[in-house]
């Protein structure tokens, strides 16, 4: 693993590192953000997984999150959104391929060789982080519109790694989706029964949560046709998961929104990664 | 109006009151809590309407909110929930007839005589109200179970007159439940079509609310099959109502579950009335 940044902020330190990815055959970049607590001993950790388009740095320089962190005394992992590199596969749009995960591990090609995205965070950079970064055996896992996405689905199919969830303006219902089906397609097949693992409306009628959820929505974000979160907040109430969810008015899909309620986020991981 | 009783509460007024109403037909009796600033002048007032089988009494003494609205300075109107007395239709079942309102005006016999909730709390009890209590023109709705349905569709009916709203297990879609076919189509006959304006998942997508929206479901809830709250989730998401809506964990149908959250949702009425 290679140092490429750490900068002290908040008084814990902003990383930026490199490693060469077996499972995505190519090398990745993350972020970590340590605060002041970890120099005395493991702080708890919250995965904060990006939206289409995004690497680990938009959500590290624009969310705000790392006040809060250091606050609260809990460590932040970003992760990329793919593989990188000239050998990687890409395809034009901006929702397929490079930027765009989806955190799923491909099946088809061109993509299988190195879109391996749900191996590569629960295990991979997963023991990584264990190995390199002072981080107790508490995990929490959040993520923005994909990475919400990402993160509802992630934490369902292995409920083992992480002990809190919630989302940003999730891709709620992605087999339902423009923002998923297109996706779901091209990295898995067309066989939709592969598909329902990644759906997070779908997931919660069968495999389900095991604790709560706090999912916050803006009321004027341009994406909501695409996002469906009606599809989830329905699953959540109609499986009676505990859970809270808010469509906040005025908000859009940008880190305008994140930054405003990072703060409840964190202090949700927070609650629960204590207990 | 007579006074039943006036007792000193949280160094306030918890009164109960009875008058002739000529709406109902009958005697109707009513609490109001009035703070300790209602001596100062007129103060905000929130309506808060019960369940199956109450009258003005089960939350007056059981949910626990003059507390909070002494601290907030808000007044608290319990109407009953049906007509009462010898003369006025009843049925055997706990959930038609007295005691079970339903918070409409009914067209068909026994019923339509007495039967006529809607008006008596939005018409003839609001003057009585205004008239005889030191209350602002700021008036908030709330209510538990068929009082969360009548405060949801009364405010969606009568939007000039309440600027804030909440609900606790509200009867969410009683056009599609057992706690709903049966009212309705009693109350106001088998044409379909007039109960839609007395559904709060219907209501939202026909007449919208206004402003925002505050839900609690108990996730332990024995009534929940009949509640639906997942078709209000999904309502207020699909129609991008501003809300905070949360599937809380363990909490059953009773007051306890009431009382839990009673503060939060004083708050959430405090802040918008005093806006």
């Amino acid at each position: 693993m290679d140092i490429i940044s750490e900068t002290r902020c908040f008084d814990g330190v902003q990383g930026v590192y490199m490693h060469a990815s077996s499972v995505c055959a190519c090398d990745m970049t993350f972020a970590v953000y340590l605060p002041p607590e970890a120099k005395d001993g493991p702080v708890p950790c919250l995965w904060y997984l990006s939206g289409l388009t995004c690497t680990h740095e938009n959500a590290m320089t624009k969310a705000g999150l790392q006040a809060h962190a250091a606050e609260l005394g809990l460590a932040i992992v970003f992760p990329d959104t793919s593989p990188r590199g000239d050998k990687v596969a890409d395809d034009e749009a901006y929702d397929l391929g490079k930027g765009a995960g989806f955190y799923v591990d491909a099946r088809e090609a061109p993509w299988a060789a190195h879109f391996k995205m749900e191996s590569y965070i629960v295990r991979e950079l997963r023991t990584l982080v264990e190995a390199e970064f002072p981080v107790a055996d508490r995990h929490g896992i959040t993520g923005h519109s994909m990475g919400g996405h990402g993160a509802l689905t992630l934490a369902m199919n292995h409920p083992d790694l992480f002990q809190s969830l919630s989302a940003f303006a999730p891709i709620s219902n992605p087999t339902r989706s423009e923002w998923g089906r297109k996706q779901l397609a091209a990295y898995l097949g067309t066989n939709e029964s592969l598909w329902a693992d990644h759906d997070a409306t779908a997931l919660l009628k069968t495999k389900g949560w095991k604790g709560d959820i706090l999912v916050d929505q803006g009321a004027s974000d341009k994406f909501l046709d695409l996002l469906n979160p009606e599809a989830l907040a329905s699953a959540l109430f109609e499986t009676r998961t505990p859970s809270v969810i808010r469509m906040q008015e005025g908000y859009d899909h940008s880190y305008y929104f994140v930054s405003s309620f990072g703060a409840d986020h964190m202090a949700w991981h927070a609650e629960r990664l204590f207990a």
